[in-house]
């Protein structure tokens, strides 16, 4: 049954993939645990890309269009996803709140998914990139509690670095965790509240839309 | 599908409902999301029990016994349920984690669920109490954005309390937000690291392990 969900979705994922390279947009799967901060990240990430990137997004919640508003005063379009009690979001639910943007002039579209270390990590949603943020409070193992969703991601972003100190974060254990599960995973160290980090984050986005995608 | 395996669970956690209450344990069912400090507060918890209400653990991770070794800390039996890519605690798997602890001497069984603000809130495991923490560090919309582990819970447990003015935490949303969702939780307030609002917390367990559960 489970297997059946997930064949099922893997066949959309493919055809949001279609979708998306058809219009030219690169597109984000960002990930983590509830709390680690994707919201504020994603608004000064957008804000800072600008009208050189312009971006979309999609954001899923359980309840509440909070995220969404908040996500809108980057001054981006946003389609919101309620998921009700579901704990991840869906390849086929992505295609139906895609139709809601406009997607004329952007280059990248950035899905917000269900605040979970685990369960969105099973579902493709036809993203480039998968995006998993980790923060400096969620203490420094959980790379190694959580693999799956570690070894999927293609970036790693270490968030609220400057809440490291009042935390006591061990910066050399955390890198290192991260390095035996996701090996080949690019790693930012960010705060959005400072702007630490940001700009090479978003230098690097800026690339990665320059190139495009192998079939 | 999904029914049956909820419809099935409901059943097993009753069983272990009864068990427990033939072995005349308080039961505590502990969620939050991953890195809220589940695992220090419960050692710290066990630690400050002592011997006047001996508890013994049953905890649930993905992968890694490194919770299972900080628990261990505190003197208390320990039996490690690990999940591989199930993202909860299931009646079965505690009842079958219990085998391995020796229940005599103990009154208190603390089943330390996967870290996950969504899935695990649909599964009953027996338990008397269904204690969720929330730290500071994950901001004050929590208890809105993941509504039916909040509305479930008993006890909320708000952790991290030491690192509430460097997170610019808002105390009173998030008591607003809490008393919204869960108007008849009891509230903690705790630092397990300076720690803050642990005596009450333990005096509120020695006071329910005295009371016999009603049938």
């Amino acid at each position: 049954m489970r297997q059946a969900i997930l064949e099922k979705n893997d066949r959309l994922a493919e055809r949001n993939r279609g979708f998306f390279r058809a219009r030219g947009l690169l597109v984000l799967n960002v990930l983590s645990a509830p709390g680690s901060g994707k919201t504020t990240f994603l608004r000064e990430t957008v804000r800072s890309l600008g009208p050189q990137l312009r971006a979309g997004i999609v954001v899923g919640d359980l309840a509440t269009d909070n995220d969404a508003r908040k996500l809108r005063e980057s001054g981006a379009p946003v389609a919101q996803i309620t998921t009700g009690t579901v704990c991840h979001l869906e390849a086929e639910m992505v295609a139906r709140a895609v139709k809601e943007l406009d997607l004329n002039g952007l280059r990248l579209l950035i899905i917000e998914n269900v605040g979970n270390l685990v369960c969105p990590a099973s579902y493709d949603l036809g993203e480039d990139l998968r995006i998993v943020l980790f923060s400096v409070t969620e203490g420094e193992d959980k790379p190694l509690k959580y693999p799956p969703m570690f070894q999927a991601a293609d970036v790693v972003i270490i968030s609220k670095a400057d809440l490291a100190q009042a935390c006591g974060h061990d910066r050399e254990a955390a890198l290192a965790n991260l390095r035996r599960i996701a090996p080949k995973a690019r790693v930012f160290e960010t705060s959005a509240k400072t702007g630490e980090g940001m700009d090479a984050w978003c230098e690097y986005l800026r690339q990665e839309a320059r190139h495009p995608r192998d079939w």
